[in-house]
């Protein structure tokens, strides 16, 4: 008995190989079908530890895993390296790049979002976004080159905007990548340089709105912006950019010369949303039913941050990994029921609360209506990820390396590896 | 009382950050001068293992450490991040990229060779060397795509082409190249693919003369080759590679079809040797006094891949790690010896032997006249390597990467970062 005979002609597309993408895959092991994962990377990543390969904490192998290893005991579901382009929802069929097309019986699109400038995106080169590897090797980069422009360069001013560093955004990872610079640059590059003190070093965070992690309590906010402050990190609020060019950043009227912009403000959804054909919000996020399929097509379900939902509370589902990943097995579970003629369910969100760190061993935490701050928030978030980490990347390789990171700062992330580092419009 | 004063005004510049480079930089820490290194890269590599990052064995940064970690504690050596462009031996001063001028009062040039394609730079795109980080993600990139080209195409000639692997040259990094590429696709790739059947990877060496492994023992050759065969490796002799095109390869009449193509056949030293204005080989490499200075020019040292020296047998000595580290050293220590009024030296290679692995648990070695094989070879090989490394990376990791990537053929190293993979000009 062949596995096509076996499992009938169903077949089940997950489009996108992220947490909501990757969750539903497996929880499809067990359903009567043939599953195709399409993803335009060959690897699932561990997102919400991408700040610390964009600030030469971990290299990317340490939070990349290939998709084909975490499915390989799924027999019955091929993954296919693509884009996929648009979806036919008439046809039952996803196009990919390449003019290839994938027909469907049952359809998860979990494309995700990425990072937007407000229609200014002539933004996007001068100051970077992070939501994939390449984005954070980006960032990596841009933000190794300014160290080595201010100790090449023999001009007072032009050193102190290389070493100046603005991030626009005040969310989790606006915060993050504020806490983490500071440190790494006192502490991992103390003796590399001879022509300046690291310590001239300024980060600059932007938040437009009156608080930085708006989504948090006050009281935490508060304390965040302290704890940054204690780093040496300037913390601005509201302040809305108006301009970034490549030498400077105006706020307002206020001109601030840097080399270097991180952009941490907003997201889009994946354009893909819209092909669909159904409502989307602002953001592109498509307006999906309480059991997250689109309305007027109970075979099509969109989940992550593509997908617009809201919980119990009537509030909308925050656009993280924990929600991602529990739509996508939700979206799973829905596709399973209707293989087994049943009804679907509504999804329903469990908050497992809020994390973020901030440097190197402080963190801020909201759980479950506790609060916790400093070291012990920091703990306790290094332990909800190494939890996570398991079965992606091994815990024990996974602890060494961030013992090795944590407490000597050292080397092998801090590579420059783009041949083309002449082609960024520097001087350098 | 300064730096500057305590040791006058004497500049030496080294120009590389490779093992000459690198080595002559450590050993000017105690010289009475102050030091510039300039390097095109922030890193230090160990080339002996970029096959094991070009197969997904390692990662780059597993064998990188940035140059001004290694260099940190020489508060009198400072690094340069930039392309030198030509040397004007008459003014003293190297120039680099973007016109800046570096002068100097003694001059150690180790800018090492490029792979060089006998006359065909077109082939350069379509089959790629092993020179840098670069190189070693570029060929990773193609050899993990092609597999997946093979899963996703519909057309049987077309995935049996993307499941051929060439490689062109039969030296120790073809051999290498050649010895793991089947068996990380055996091994890490075994439940990956659902629609071919791994064990149909062809993996074939070519090379142009009558034996792999020419500077070895012609029965050292043997036995490499027939241990690349238990492999399943098709080791070609006398194949001479008379064009290369982007679905085949030709050898004579033959066509051999194959979407992959590594080249590892040939080097040419790096350009900056022939803007010294002295003789130079057939490769380019710089025909070096006895100790290791030019013609001319007691103030100018050449060394590592970029010389060109006999030892005391009075053969040239060979392009490899070794004997760039033991010239660099050399070359600083002459440095040394004319800033303390003496006379320089004579520079002597001792051999430490060849090694080269095949596979994950084979090697060839050939040591002080002793002959090894097989598996000692290869602990052999392991120690020497181990021993190596330490100071650049910490060992204990180190080992606990190797050990995982050996004995469990995971994961982390199989990721494909650069985004424009459809720019490959491949159908995918």
């Amino acid at each position: 008995m062949s596995a096509a005979t076996r499992l009938g002609d169903t077949r089940v597309v997950v489009v996108g190989g992220g947490f909501a993408g990757l969750y539903a895959a497996r929880a499809l092991r067990t359903a009567p079908a043939q599953v195709t994962v399409v993803d335009r990377q060959n690897h699932h990543l561990f997102q919400p530890l991408l700040y610390q390969v964009a600030t030469a904490v971990l290299s990317p192998a340490d939070i990349a895993s290939p998709l084909r290893w975490l499915l390989r005991r799924q027999r019955d579901t091929s993954i296919l390296l693509g884009e996929a382009t648009s979806v036919d929802t008439t046809r039952r069929t996803v196009q990919l790049d390449g003019g290839q097309e994938l027909p469907y019986d049952y359809l998860i699109l979990a494309t995700g979002a990425r990072h937007s400038y407000f229609g200014k995106p002539e933004w996007e080169s001068l100051a970077p976004g992070l939501k994939d590897l390449d984005d954070a090797r980006e960032m990596r980069r841009r933000w190794l080159l300014a160290f080595e422009e201010a100790e090449r360069t023999d001009d007072p001013e032009d050193r102190r905007a290389a070493l100046t560093f603005v991030i626009v955004g005040g969310g989790p990872t606006g915060v993050e990548l504020a806490g983490m610079l500071p440190e790494v640059a006192r502490f991992s590059m103390r003796d590399d340089f001879r022509r300046f003190d690291i310590d001239q070093t300024r980060v600059i965070l932007l938040e437009g709105g009156p608080r930085i992690l708006a989504t948090y309590p006050p009281d935490l906010s508060a304390r965040a912006q302290r704890d940054l402050e204690s780093l040496g990190v300037e913390v601005r609020t509201g302040a809305y950019v108006t301009g970034i060019e490549r030498d400077h950043v105006c706020v307002g009227a206020e001109r601030i010369p840097t080399k270097t912009v991180f952009w941490a403000a907003g997201n889009e959804a994946s354009p893909l949303g819209r092909s669909l054909g159904v409502p989307v919000d602002r953001t592109g996020r498509v307006l999906v039913e309480p059991d997250l399929s689109i309305p007027g097509h109970p075979e099509v379900f969109v989940c992550g941050d593509l997908a617009a939902v809201k919980n119990s509370a009537g509030s909308w589902v925050p656009a993280v990994a924990p929600a991602a990943l529990q739509m996508g097995k939700w979206a799973a579970r829905n596709v399973k029921r209707l293989l087994a003629g049943e009804q679907t369910q509504p999804f329903h969100y469990r908050n497992k609360g809020d994390l973020a760190t901030i440097g190197r061993h402080r963190g801020i935490a909201y759980v479950g209506g506790v609060k916790l701050t400093g070291p012990l928030a920091w703990l306790f978030w290094l332990f909800v990820h190494i939890m996570y980490l398991a079965g992606f990347r091994n815990r024990l390789l996974v602890l060494v390396e961030w013992a090795f990171a944590y407490f000597t700062y050292q080397r092998g992330a801090r590579i420059i590896t783009d041949r083309d580092w002449e082609g960024t419009g520097r001087s350098l």
